[in-house]
């Protein structure tokens, strides 16, 4: 179980929460994740646009990650087909008939701003025909300066609801600097960093036993001990609850031992400093873990992709701000709730007494 | 075609990579690959697995890809191995009844030391009942010192025949600096670092259309413009021709065209400076692209894994050893052969001749 479940969770979290920090960056365009050629496997690129969707990308231009999740599939050309034909306007007009109603063209393959001349050519051969582009995609080069001459351009040629897409080597960073420096894209095509993660390539999630029933029922707690104390690991069984405002705005988490009350008010422990911190008695709050599965049967009801990412979105929305900043964010308040900083002191004076009984 | 071709040699490409300087830090011993955890994906955890062996570990702890691959699979316990009996004592018995001729005791649960004695312990029993341990593995603390005196406790025992192993976030730096600080270590377990290719989640590989074959068997080169040199695509049917001395040991590769005949001596144009590089006639040279398919027919015989291991190993000590070194490796001289370079030019001059002209 332990391999199966941190190969799941920890990638998939990795990449939704790489997503999430992608369409911050973004504000209200959307994100198409383009990330297949670079994934790591087939199996990468997919379960990378399950959680790009969840995380909250617009779609995918994944064709089976769209047939199996049921994830909206975009995209556009890729330059082979531009290259295909002896030039861009021909090459542009092809795709024109046969996609009428589909139509984004990738205009850099020999220079971004002829190739959005070429496209409006395109453009207004699809209006004669009773059909209107989507929009461009300028894919390399100076992005700011292109997408306000490109804009300029369609809008003068009568095509203001043309989308100018972008796309090549973008990040959370690269996205948040194009629309500080006044770039007019309304859409983002976002690749190799999304689908991989980079630069964490891997979330460092780790799989430690709590607890062990015995015959009768009786569960006993354990502990892996470690020089390093924050590598210490938790006993029991543990449960997550988090406080929020009456708004639904997240004040803090609490991880606590089902079997150990928590007291009212509730005393967070902080993993790190040691420090308490008291919640106010009566402050709303969630338990966060459900079960899953029990005896070897599904309990829960699996949730729908599109109540995932809504999921994801209202939980985002719910998360202090200043957490979510991509430049110094502040980290998220969690700790143990006392009653388990308790029990876990214990456990680590109990195996040192051992150790020491045992020399 | 694109974007399957590129998933598969990007990731695994970079994988191997990655493998091959992990193994050459490691020296003689054996690297076994641990990282399905972390990995993306269940697939990117085979491919990283197949990829890690071609390019020089000696297992992996993946079972699937041992069964699919025929790599040798390896592996130890997990730490809830260990934590779900009573004491670590239990737990070694236990390992060592079910398992007595596959012992490598995970020592680090509570203290490495003590584990280190409970495993002496418990391959006392394993010789006593007619099997010999195998060793023991160190996964966290200083490794060096745990190391050297695991090594001594061992010895002391009687046990100079047993591995030690070390895990835990380790790449080719640590382990080159373990190395370098005296660690008494026999063979390496690196896991997430490898099996995703950090700091490098993803290779950059590119496909570029390089030529189009028309009616009656004419090609036409295609090139891809780009305001950065280096971006622009190279045309026409390319093959890649290896330099070697006599001994096998690699000069410098030319990147050429099939129809444009290489010249002797060949002249190699720098990439990046446009430097020119004469290659001395008749100098050895090996041409590395073979077909793999011919109008939809496998034309390739696959080769066992095992021949691409070999293969890759060849290859690595043919290779200059200054390319090689972790710090500060020297670039590996790559570049055009000189009437390629020249068909090139001549195509961006044509491009920039019809973008004036259509001005």
């Amino acid at each position: 179980m332990e391999t199966a479940l941190l190969n799941i969770l920890n990638f998939q979290s990795l990449i939704a929460t790489k997503a999430a920090r992608v369409c911050r960056a973004a504000e209200n365009d959307p994100v198409i994740e383009f990330g297949l050629r670079r994934a790591q496997g087939v199996d990468g690129g997919l379960s990378a646009a399950r959680a790009t969707y969840i995380g909250g990308c617009a779609g995918t231009s994944n064709l089976q990650a769209g047939e199996r999740f049921g994830i909206p599939v975009s995209g556009t050309q890729a330059h082979s087909w531009i290259m295909f034909f002896e030039n861009e306007r021909e090459a542009f007009e092809a795709y024109a008939k046969a996609m009428p109603n589909n139509c984004v063209f990738l205009v850099d393959t020999y220079n971004s701003l002829d190739g959005v001349r070429r496209a409006i050519g395109a453009a207004q051969w699809l209006r004669s025909h009773g059909h209107e582009p989507i929009g461009v995609r300028l894919d390399s080069g100076d992005r700011v300066a292109l997408s306000v001459e490109t804009r300029r351009m369609l809008d003068e040629a009568g095509f203001q609801n043309a989308k100018i897409v972008c796309s090549g080597d973008l990040d959370e960073f690269t996205i948040a600097d194009l629309k500080r420096r006044g770039a007019k894209i309304d859409m983002w095509g976002v690749g190799t960093k999304l689908t991989t993660g980079q630069p964490d390539a891997a979330l460092g999630g780790i799989y430690k036993l709590g607890a062990v029933r015995l015959p009768g029922d009786i569960w006993r707690y354990r502990i892996k001990i470690s020089d390093d104390p924050a590598k210490t690991s938790y006993p029991g069984l543990l449960q997550v609850r988090r406080f929020h405002q009456p708004d639904g705005r997240f004040i803090a988490d609490a991880i606590y031992e089902i079997d150990h009350a928590v007291s009212e008010p509730c005393v967070i422990v902080d993993l790190q400093t040691e420090e308490e911190r008291e919640i106010p008695a009566k402050t709303e709050y969630s338990d966060l873990l459900v079960p899953i599965f029990r005896q070897g049967e599904l309990v829960y009801r699996v949730p729908t992709i599109e109540t995932s990412r809504e999921r994801t979105r209202q939980q985002l929305s719910s998360a202090p701000s200043a957490i979510l900043k991509l430049k110094r964010p502040r980290p998220y308040k969690v700790g143990l709730e006392k009653s388990l900083h308790e029990l876990r002191s214990t456990l680590i004076a109990q195996a040192q007494e051992q150790r020491d009984g045992s020399k």
